[in-house]
């Protein structure tokens, strides 16, 4: 069985959406990925978490046997972020981010990490993704992720993490942010001249546009009527994306990057449904598998 | 051959994207309706233009064989808006609104219309949709449009257009200003309580939701790397949409529908690579199936 490593944060989050409230609720793109990408494979997660990580969100992690040797726990408080969604829940408010032991996060990979065949870079300080590449000898595969902050403070750095990278997994404003463009094929264009070899625009309730030399490929999200916490729908995405291409273990080609994206868009529509990782928590294959019928009677003739 | 009437505007358009500026370029949503669906179909125009109106502007249309009896030219100037697109042209900024011969347009048939099988009331005022259809012996079917101002101002007398409608086709923004979900899919369902038996909300680059008891599809719109123009996108998309089904004539199954929905993209992205209808007025039937295999290359594994 083929292994996939994911470097990311591990969090509380406090969140407000139109359908109500939660107080420091699991989150953080670690979680989401791990959960979504053990449904297809080994997960090993590298993160911190603060004294006052419940253990059993550890527990629920290896009940999934994601691998969590690369976990640290560190004196202080876990990443919390407090956010909020408004009215069609495009856009996420922050209201505080205290990053707590995350701040000082400095990911140490250990000696069983360092074969690590798939390499999911989720969206961290560049400067970290890179030391975590540097660490492990010969990836097959190195996906990442990123964010408007780093792409206006930190560009010459995540323009070295873009050279090294396989596949990149971008919001649609954030690619936008990167190319200027104002069009999802005109920014996908612009960033593989950057390195990867293939761009996958995430759109949120409008699915994703996958782009390759080879060709490209567009559809909607499922939808989904009843929305209740759209966060970590993208790192839900990108789990099952990233899961799907080391359990099939065979390159990256379109076919396999089309497929890739249909399980990241399946996953990701159960991610919504409640806050939290509470509904990924509970999926199981037969759920993904009677969803992928739905999408696809809902996206073809 | 089935016929297809149309009652919308005829206009001259000055308008600004951050592609270009073009002044006084013909538009209005019964010439791009008429282009589109004269590619399957015999149309119909109802609508008035001022005394400015270009000669050669309707001939253009009789050259598609569109039946221009129900044109009325009066005294005075043609409907003249001016609007500006920014950034990535997901909106329209109105500067001026000149309605002109416009104000007064009162939609009388001539005698040869009022059997008509398939009409389109476009985004006109709701009082002058129902004048129309009062006028209809027996439609085989009944399409329409609106947006904000006629929800926002005369929502009871669009309430009763929708209940003599088959099938709606309303932008996002103004199915969520209808039903206030902020949902595409519950918003599509409030809308099929009020009387049509399907709903289409089209959604620009992201495409469109086809909604209907039968089931729903959802796709995106067919990529264009450089779009130039969005002016008229929707109203091209409504008259390839029933252009489509008037050609068919078998009625409004979901299957009819869903082939409406592909025909209305297709045609709505040739609209978006110029100004005005420039680019629809020289479109032909092979580039549009050539089009269409590439869509269906796009959006299928």
């Amino acid at each position: 069985m083929s292994n996939i490593l994911v470097v990311g944060s591990l969090a509380y989050d406090t969140l407000t959406t139109p359908q109500g409230h939660v107080d420091r609720t699991l989150g953080g793109s670690a979680n989401y990925f791990s959960l979504a990408a053990s449904l297809y494979s080994q997960v090993r997660v590298v993160g911190v978490v603060g004294e006052d990580y419940d253990q059993k969100e550890i527990e629920m992690l290896t009940s999934r046997k994601v691998d969590v040797t690369g976990l640290q726990r560190k004196a202080g408080k876990t990443f919390h972020w407090t956010g909020e969604y408004k009215n069609d829940m495009s856009e996420a408010i922050t209201h505080a981010t205290d990053l707590n032991v995350f701040a000082d996060f400095n990911p140490e990979l250990p000696e069983s990490y360092k074969d690590s065949q798939y390499v999911f870079l989720a969206n961290i300080d560049p400067v970290l993704q890179l030391r975590v590449l540097e660490q492990i000898k010969s990836p097959k595969l190195v996906g990442s992720d990123t964010m408007n902050f780093w792409i206006s403070s930190k560009l010459p750095e995540l323009k070295k993490v873009l050279a090294k990278v396989d596949v990149l997994l971008i919001n649609e404003g954030e690619a936008d942010s990167i190319s200027k463009t104002g069009n999802a094929i005109a920014a996908a264009k612009e960033i593989l001249a950057m390195g990867p070899k293939a761009v996958v625009i995430k759109r949120g309730e409008y699915g994703f546009v996958l782009y390759t030399k080879e060709g490209y490929f567009i559809l909607p999200a499922f939808p989904i009527a009843n929305v209740v916490d759209p966060t970590g729908a993208g790192d839900t995405f990108a789990g099952a994306f990233f899961g799907y291409l080391s359990k099939r273990d065979k390159g990256y080609d379109l076919a396999s990057l089309k497929q890739a994206c249909i399980q990241g868009c399946l996953a990701a529509s159960f991610t919504v449904e409640a806050f939290g990782v509470e509904r990924l928590k509970s999926l199981t294959w037969p759920e993904v598998e009677q969803r992928q019928a739905q999408y696809h009677n809902v996206t073809t003739l």
